[in-house]
């Protein structure tokens, strides 16, 4: 995973595709009403966070960092994109004027990729003026809720499935482009390969494969097929085996392997009981000696699935389906608010939602750390509002926090070790040791709370008014 | 909606990106084996159908057709695709050779676009060499598969809606490229419109938009938010009135838009017990003398939020999360199987997977018409196979059933009135006459059966064989 070589639905003559109609109308509208009103440039913070885990998940994992980053890049407006907005009269010229030359050159800082998060997390922290930071809200929550979704379904497996390998087939369950990024955020969840071709071009990911029901039945009889497929592709190959008569596939595909001078590499599985089947063919192939051969599974296997088969003879998991919709939580219910910006006088003041209807957010830019316990594992999630970042830093050191926010962005440029080739295998590992870090109830599937409480402490004694 | 007016993800030069990495490993290996064991090029008929309705839904939705046309004449492989295949060693060099010269020169006939569909319809009948049909597996079913979950759930919602106005404003809530699909999906469902920008662009789809929490936190009051909104927007524009106190809000909305010398356009309400919240508003509105000020209410709508809402004073509906996750069902759990395909003397056979884990098909191509009951209703999917299309037509003609299926592409040539300008609002209106000719059950939120059952005629006398 190290070796990413394109970019995101690169042209052919290599440049980006412009993310910038990406966007709800409304962003455009408002930044219309700001230009209008005096009140575009006004110094702003927002912040990407989830008022609460989805139901059922113990915490959820940051991913989509990468992909955020070269979507910010790309955000700038072509004169094709600036016609449609003229014809179509969205907005003005003067907006289309500060459109034209739009660039982000603003601040974001945020977890990292990888990084596990909870209930009120602040995961991006974006400042900049009205205007520019308003108008990034739909990309930003689009990638963040769909692949923190996949990639905290995709953890909830790799936890299931105790280390043996995971890797993702569900390219063909989820919108195209969404499959991609979806075999991405996988891995940033734990898995270890995609049937993604794309994924593997754009994102350096392993591509695995095994053979469909389609190539039996292609083939005049199942002996056939098998002979063309470890012709081609030789005896390590995975043969799908249960196309007619299980056992008698299993017969034929070592028979297969073995005419070509080697021991299978593999079966698949994928339909039936899946249990039951991988005892019956464990045992099939070690009665044939074929103790090296490895059995994987596929059929619509989430982390229950995968849990229930934790004590059968199998060697890995094809998840399609269930990880890239997200196993039940196909979103991830982030939301981008707004929650500081200078008033009229230039002065900067906290800002909030306030109905009695609920979704209530808390005024005021955030510091994050995670608290460990006595024997080191995490207990709490500390967020700390402050009127300064030295003083939030201060009360996180003092609770023993580690802090949880890294630059991601400064005055318009990227850091760029969190993109490109290297970035996803990092976000990997970091997600390992950081879920490694959380309590026993992080790993339980079940229905429950989260694993680590979030604790609020307000320290600048400012807060937002009613207006 | 009839001035789409650019190709999907167009580069900057015009073009679509190549879609044919967008492809699971296994096909370009699967294809590599039967070009070496002199079976790719087999005469071959595969077909993508469901095998059921996912649950709770009493009739699928066709969408995605225009969408896939277009992915299919974007399928072609790029110097730098091959160059990563190459490298990665995903497959030979004669297996490049093949994919360097790829175009699909075959045949496709379907459903059109916004039918309704139901258990083992064949929504589409891919006809070509095993080889340039097989590859074209992953990307079928990956827009398949969303673009009818999403348009299935959004005729609900607009069954569930009785006439008023649903709105997508899901971007937010999906993939940034699943939710350019999810408006579109939308559309052919019965939605009037979109809040994103891109599905604007690309499909010709109303844009609408209203404002948000942050617009009216960015300003130093309420009054100041909605003086800079109607300045801009005009007073009929819809005003975001639950930022503070509902009441008083819908009462400074009003205000703001008379002193601007009109009456407000719309209020949105966005938290809270939304039913409750539309009777007091409107009574409101009302009582200040802006009967004509509509009501729009979003957050978290769903069909069923929808049929509550049905006698609260609401005039539309802007749905998101729900919508473009297909509500409940992500996926509409289609699959792309071989039917038929020539075998080593040349004579086309059925095929067909038999094991007895369950996922068996009916082999051999098939054709497909709507019996109408004496009232006019569909009473019947009716599924023939045939050995000929004369025959299977009819049979069809005979149980009077209206034929289903139509030319998409012709010997690699695609039938134009399905994709581009004009083919959505079709298909929207082909969606609605459709759906129309359902029984009443069809109507139905709750669980239970398809509308209309699928009988399977078996006129051919063929069937596949266990080999």
């Amino acid at each position: 995973m190290t070796s990413a070589t394109s970019r995101p639905e690169a042209a052919p003559d290599g440049t980006a595709p412009s993310t910038s109609l990406l966007t709800d109308m409304y962003e455009l509208t408002m930044l219309q009403a700001s230009l209008r009103a005096g009140t575009a440039e006004r110094p702003s913070v927002f912040e990407l966070f989830g008022r609460r885990l989805p139901s059922s998940r113990r915490f959820g994992v940051v991913a989509g960092t990468g992909r955020l980053l070269d979507a910010i890049e790309a955000f700038t407006f072509s004169p094709a994109q600036i016609d449609f907005l003229h014809r179509t009269g969205v907005v003005d010229d003067t907006t289309l004027d500060y459109l034209r030359g739009y660039r982000f050159t603003g601040t974001v800082r945020g977890y990292a990729e990888g990084e596990c998060y909870f209930a009120g997390s602040p995961l991006l922290t974006v400042e900049g003026t009205f205007a520019e930071a308003c108008i990034l809200e739909t990309v930003a929550l689009s990638i963040y809720n769909y692949d923190c979704a996949v990639a905290s379904a995709a953890s909830r497996m790799t936890i299931a499935a105790h280390g043996r390998p995971c890797v993702d087939f569900g390219a063909r369950r989820a919108h195209e482009q969404a499959a991609v990024a979806a075999a991405r955020a996988a891995v940033v969840g734990g898995f270890v390969g995609t049937s993604c071709l794309e994924a593997g071009m754009r994102y350096g990911i392993p591509t695995v494969g095994t053979s469909a029901h389609s190539f039996t039945l292609l083939h005049d009889s199942e002996e056939e097929a098998f002979a063309a497929q470890v012709a081609s592709l030789g005896p390590g190959t995975t043969i799908l085996v249960d196309t007619y008569d299980i056992s008698r596939g299993v017969e034929r595909a070592v028979a297969a392997a073995r005419a070509a001078g080697g021991e299978l590499g593999a079966v698949r599985l994928d339909s039936g009981d899946l249990v039951a089947e991988a005892f019956k063919v464990r045992a099939q192939l070690d009665s044939l000696g074929a103790t090296t051969t490895r059995i994987t599974v596929t059929n619509d296997l989430d982390e229950h699935a995968i849990a229930a088969l934790g004590a059968a003879p199998v060697d890995s998991y094809g998840v399609g389906t269930k990880l890239v919709t997200g196993s039940g939580r196909p979103t991830a219910a982030l939301v981008y608010k707004l929650v500081e910006r200078a008033d009229a006088q230039g002065v900067m003041q906290e800002v909030a939602k306030f109905s009695e209807g609920g979704k209530s957010t808390v005024g005021g830019r955030k510091w994050a750390g995670r608290v460990a316990d006595a024997s080191g594992s995490a207990a709490e999630e500390l967020v700390v509002s402050a009127r300064s970042q030295a003083e939030a830093l201060e009360a996180l050191a003092q609770a023993g926090a580690r802090p949880l926010q890294v630059d991601l962005i400064t005055e318009g440029r990227i850091i760029e070790e969190h993109r490109g080739p290297g970035a996803l295998a990092a976000a990997a590992e970091r997600h390992r040791v950081s879920r490694a870090e959380l309590p026993y109830p992080a790993w339980r599937l079940s229905d429950g709370e989260p694993a680590v409480p979030t604790r609020h402490l307000d320290l600048d004694g400012r807060s937002a008014q009613r207006r």
